[in-house]
């Protein structure tokens, strides 16, 4: 069966699912996204995801086409359509297709808001077991990436350089410190037991996932230093991992093929994983 | 008659112009753009715009979807099935729809093309009588500005703040000095009649109608400096102008609201107008 799509009020099959060439977000990246993971047909950390969105559209001026209660409506009625078991519900706004192309602000048209559903396996994923490798690249973004914004093309480049060199994931650097993933936070756990990642501002995304493990672990009593580290920290860590909505909690277990730790997933990653997961599924909806 | 545009391969009503929801213009601003004015029916320019086409698609490794040659025969295509006399080509190169929503390059994906065009008497513009204020912003874009990718929203956030301040384009300013304007390049003459503008590099896009400009100029023995100058120096400057592919050349009269020289259009403004349109119609085709 063809997957079903939902694009401003219709749901249709992906084949269909279409916006103007006018769209501002395909010619301005004039958009905001959100992907949250579903579990067993439910979604999770949504609310997180949700005032993430409402927090992104309003740094852009760009009003959401239908209230947060209604878009997690659609998210789930999206979910039961494709019969979604487990994957993730991507959300694209853009501030809609105005009858040209000027960069202002367009006046009364109405914000596009498109969703679709993908397959998977998010809690078997072999890499959940693996690790993955991850390469440096410059971090070459704008200033704002608290924005959660469709203008990935930086990330895309990033993402590739590092598909190419078989690794999982590319860690952005900028003044000597690792910023974020092209798509997950960073986290080390130094060798005297604290679990450090960047602090939130404009350097990175607030991540979702992210904030959940920090609050998961401080409740747990585990030590937590929200600050920037740097790749010569992350070598010397007995551990590393990433955390996205996609991945929850995964381990690097080498970075520019340099092993961290011994190369394996460690034991606070497990930990934090298993943890995050019984936090995901408690709290889905 | 509803205006044509044109979309992989064919010519239909701009209300049929669409592209799927997984095209990676939408979801990543993964693609390249160029606009093209076109005067009396013909393109100006259009070589230096598809030649910086085909360099930055290069930069980010997508391959277009036709040849340069038809590329340029479906502008021209274009500007017939429109009518179009006076107004400007947009065109759109993206990496294409997959079947999912992965960052890393699609495999065997074919390039999405997009154009269409827009209606506007460049030569009679008001604004070219007039000039236009300027404001000024901060510089929030990437590392790679020489990339005329559709990663826009930076621009998209510093022309709207313009177009609320009643103002014609933003001057975006970057360690004191400026980069470029929202969509144009940024000149002043100073007062003993050096024509400045930046030079070029990964700081800011290399813009046509400002390589034409300075060549131009140099072709008259006017003295033409490239480089970076700040915003006091374009306030203590006798002239101050943009150039760009939809504007030609224009002066600007006031910055942040302060009179650049007695606040109207100088004469060294008004005659590399003159200078470029007559170049713009010698070589439109």
């Amino acid at each position: 069966m063809e997957q079903i799509a939902y694009v401003n009020g219709s749901f249709v099959p992906m084949s269909e699912a279409k916006v103007s060439i006018l769209d501002r977000g395909f010619l301005f990246a004039d958009g905001i996204y959100e992907v949250a993971a579903v579990l067993d047909g439910k979604l999770i950390d949504n609310a997180s995801h949700l005032a993430r969105l409402e927090r992104s559209v309003g740094e852009i001026e760009l009003a959401l086409p239908e209230s947060i209660e209604r878009i997690q409506e659609i998210q789930r009625e999206l979910v039961t359509r494709n019969n979604l078991v487990n994957g993730m519900v991507y959300l694209e706004v853009t501030r809609g297709a105005d009858t040209g192309r000027d960069f202002a602000f367009p006046k009364g048209v109405k914000p596009t808001l498109v969703m679709f559903t993908s397959v998977k396996d998010i809690i078997n994923a072999p890499s959940a077991k693996t690790g993955i490798g991850v390469i440096t690249v410059p971090d070459l973004r704008w200033t704002r990436r608290d924005i959660k914004s469709v203008a990935l093309l930086a990330q895309v480049l990033a993402k590739q350089a590092a598909a190419v060199a078989g690794a999982g994931e590319a860690w952005m650097i900028e003044d000597g410190k690792v910023t974020e993933g092209g798509s997950s936070s960073c986290f080390i756990l130094t060798q005297d037991d604290v679990i450090v990642t960047r602090q939130n501002g404009s350097e990175i995304l607030p991540g979702c996932t992210r904030k959940a493990v920090v609050a998961l672990a401080e409740e747990r009593q585990l030590r937590v230093e929200e600050r920037a580290f740097t790749i010569e920290e992350a070598l010397a860590a007995k551990e590393a991992f990433v955390t996205s909505a996609t991945v929850f909690v995964q381990a690097v277990v080498t970075i520019d093929g340099k092993k961290v730790g011994n190369g394996k997933p460690g034991p606070m990653t497990d930990r934090l994983r298993e943890i995050y997961v019984e936090f995901a599924k408690k709290t889905a909806v």
